[in-house]
């Protein structure tokens, strides 16, 4: 998505080549994005000759002239000025993402296949109830190594604000959605705390395992990462507009690079 | 479709070549079904010979075998023994479809981008209210001629019981989707049926004109067939299974092929 953006800006802006993008949250390969947010620096030179229309403001002119280079999977929602001091990635106060199951024994509806995941599960289906009894005792500021992959330096602590499931409708029948809100996540965090999740939902372990888990901080092998394409990034939180610099300080010392 | 799952049946049926399938809505080619229903005949040792398994009936052990075999694309809810007179296209009372259009200057949601018609409208968006009036007046026993892609010898009067939209919420935003049910459609029905609305809707044409395009019973230039992939049929009715043959021996007078 990076990529395909840096591209599509470089032609719009007529740049000699694609700028520096700032994500707000670096998608592994195959997970999807709802809610994504980018910055980048503009020169003003550049941003002054960004092709006006009679009643379009320049970034409202910006997003209109990307819809129509960027292919049908990448759209682009707003483009605005950012306000002193904002960093796409490190002013973000939380990120929610989704993750979509079904535990039909039909597998995963056509139309939805793309971004739902279809789990076998013994008997009457997953237990959500017992999803949610485990996944509640991963709340909070906690190192969340067992669930990361390793990187050298980098930190494995986050808080995890939500990470919850229910069973929902949509036009494809019930799907099971978990929702999970935190600070920031590390690499393959939510799809490594998804497939704890299952363990529990599928009767292979019991719900007070999977904080037992989380206390080891080392990867248990029960844990699946499960794929990418039932996740979606759905959502960026910034705090109010004076506090983006300070934020963003506070995340870059606390999650060094 | 029909293709796909007549070859899968051959293959977990050990029949030498497909089987004939009757389908309740022979889609045309784009469109998307989810609650499509087709019937065959089943030789009685060939039905007896279904693989069974220890706890499936053989209708649950077809059903299992067919998902294994079948493309992601295509699913299999359940299978099951006709009850006498039944046939999967004459005895339907009823046809539902949906067609699902956004108007938001996003375009498409990139997940919904298969099955999500994207329009441009100018000002506010479609006027569904406007919509509503004009499709209201096509309710009943009429000759939807204007709407058909004329065929030598076949009738062009079906019955609409409804024909509504609504903006609803999705996953990915509102969508604006049109509820559209009648005992049967004719070829490309539905898709002029929603191009006709959509003339309204954008302000094109008067809530009334649309009324006057039906009384002409000629193709008018202002209704643009709309493409296949925003259509879904989305479920078919049966009467009773006391009322299956009559119903059957009704539509197939009415309906010559």
């Amino acid at each position: 998505m990076q990529d395909v953006l840096g591209a599509a800006l470089a032609r719009v802006l007529r740049l000699p080549e694609p700028p520096a993008l700032v994500v707000a949250g670096r998608t592994d390969a195959g997970v999807h994005a709802r809610g994504q947010v980018a910055h980048l620096d503009v020169a003003e030179p550049v941003w002054g000759a960004v092709p006006g229309r009679s009643s379009l403001s320049p970034p409202e002119a910006l997003a209109r002239s990307l819809r129509g280079v960027l292919p049908p999977d990448v759209r682009v929602h707003r483009v605005g000025v950012a306000p002193p001091g904002f960093d796409a990635r490190f002013s973000a106060s939380w990120r929610r993402y989704a993750y979509r199951i079904t535990d039909s024994p039909v597998g995963a509806p056509p139309l939805r296949r793309g971004d739902v995941l279809a789990v076998r599960a013994p008997g009457r289906g997953l237990d959500v109830a017992a999803m949610n009894l485990a996944c509640a005792n991963l709340l909070g500021l906690n190192d969340f190594a067992a669930f990361c992959k390793k990187r050298e330096g980098a930190s494995t602590i986050r808080t995890l604000l939500e990470f919850s499931w229910s069973r929902e409708p949509s036009d494809d029948g019930e799907l099971i959605v978990a929702r999970v809100l935190a600070d920031a996540f590390c690499h393959s965090m939510v799809r490594a705390l998804v497939g704890g999740a299952l363990a529990v939902g599928a009767g292979r372990r019991e719900p007070a395992w999977l904080a037992g888990v989380l206390a080891a901080r080392v990867r248990d092998g029960a844990v699946a990462v499960v794929p990418p394409h039932g996740l979606v990034l759905e959502e960026v939180g910034y705090p109010e507009p004076g506090q983006l610099a300070e934020r963003a300080q506070q995340a870059r010392a606390v999650r060094s690079l």
